[in-house]
């Protein structure tokens, strides 16, 4: 076998045994009545993210909370139904908030905050959350790996700062691309670093 | 038994089998000479820490980076021989540096920074680090646990956001205490509370 084709198979193999690690920054997703009210305008598509279908936007916004306001946040499109706000717990007691850890989309009983824009401000009752770490799978990747939508697995990083971590909820939409999402607590604690790689542990 | 005496076994017990868990937040070591350049005066005590002779100081500085600042950091006592900055990855970003991460103590060649005092401002051209996770044993502690000081170790946290991290390193001496530190990043990540604790995994 030569060279190439040997790499490309221990790529392949890699891509089998392994997911990627990525580091999930502070984010807003939006409404899109929210995106008006803000910028005077819908989102601005900047560049794709690693999930098929969802762009990082050239807008950005102040995240306002009791206790202090996080600059120049991310936000993430396309637009949804409700508006949801993705920070760390580092970022949550800057903030003066105490959010729980969810899934994406269950917002409901958590904290609000104001998010201002250059163009208005908008003032969310709840939609403030801590991601619960969770790793993305096609259903071809999940059963290749065995493991079920909402499943809660265990996931060894092979970082500079190695953990085992436990409770990352497996989830599986055909429209998904593998990736494990940590948030930025957690990819420090990992001491992650771009290209680092994960093995899902049923 | 009686209930009194249950209770008093089962607390021996835990402390037998489990390390308590602290986060360590930012905090700063200086020389007395810097003391003096920053305050006017050597440190105030202000509360013990749980590591016997160790205290928090009434005095704060700002750490100031190429990128930005923290300010209102602790100040830890007593004072030592070679200053420290003792921050996690978040903050080093925030300040625009990237630590190594070290135990307490070896800082040769790491990142300096400014320390901001109300009478003066020292400049470190080295000290800055992220702490490795370590965890303090007297030796009749290190011995039940079977470990030796320096060894690394993995810990199992019970915390709401569970994980075994690895490369946790075990320091021993006469006059610790029995507690695993984590930085802020590491604590955020396992969702530690006040109270929870930890299992060491040889």
């Amino acid at each position: 076998m030569d060279r190439k084709t040997l790499d490309t198979l221990a790529e392949q193999i890699a891509q089998r045994l392994f997911v990627p690690l990525e580091a999930s920054g502070r984010h807003v997703h939006l409404t899109a009545a929210q995106a008006q009210t803000l910028f005077g305008h819908s989102l601005t598509p900047s560049r794709p993210l690693s999930q098929p279908g969802q762009y990082l936007c050239q807008e950005r916004v102040t995240v306002k909370g009791p206790k202090g306001e996080l600059k120049n946040v991310a936000v993430l499109g396309p637009e949804r139904e409700e508006a949801q706000v993705e920070i760390s717990l580092t970022d949550a007691r800057s903030l003066g908030l105490t959010p729980p850890v969810r899934q994406s989309g269950d917002v409901k009983g958590s904290p609000g905050a104001v998010l201002i824009g250059p163009q208005g401000t908008v003032s969310l009752t709840q939609g403030v959350i801590a991601a619960q770490r969770h790793i993305h799978l096609p259903p071809e990747a999940a059963e290749r790996f065995g493991v079920k939508d909402k499943q809660l697995v265990k996931l060894q990083t092979y970082t500079s700062r190695p953990a085992l971590l436990q409770d990352v909820m497996v989830r599986v939409r055909p429209d998904f691309a593998p990736a494990a999402h940590l948030d930025i607590d957690e990819a420090n604690a990992c001491g992650l670093m771009p290209g680092d790689l994960g093995r899902i542990v049923p």
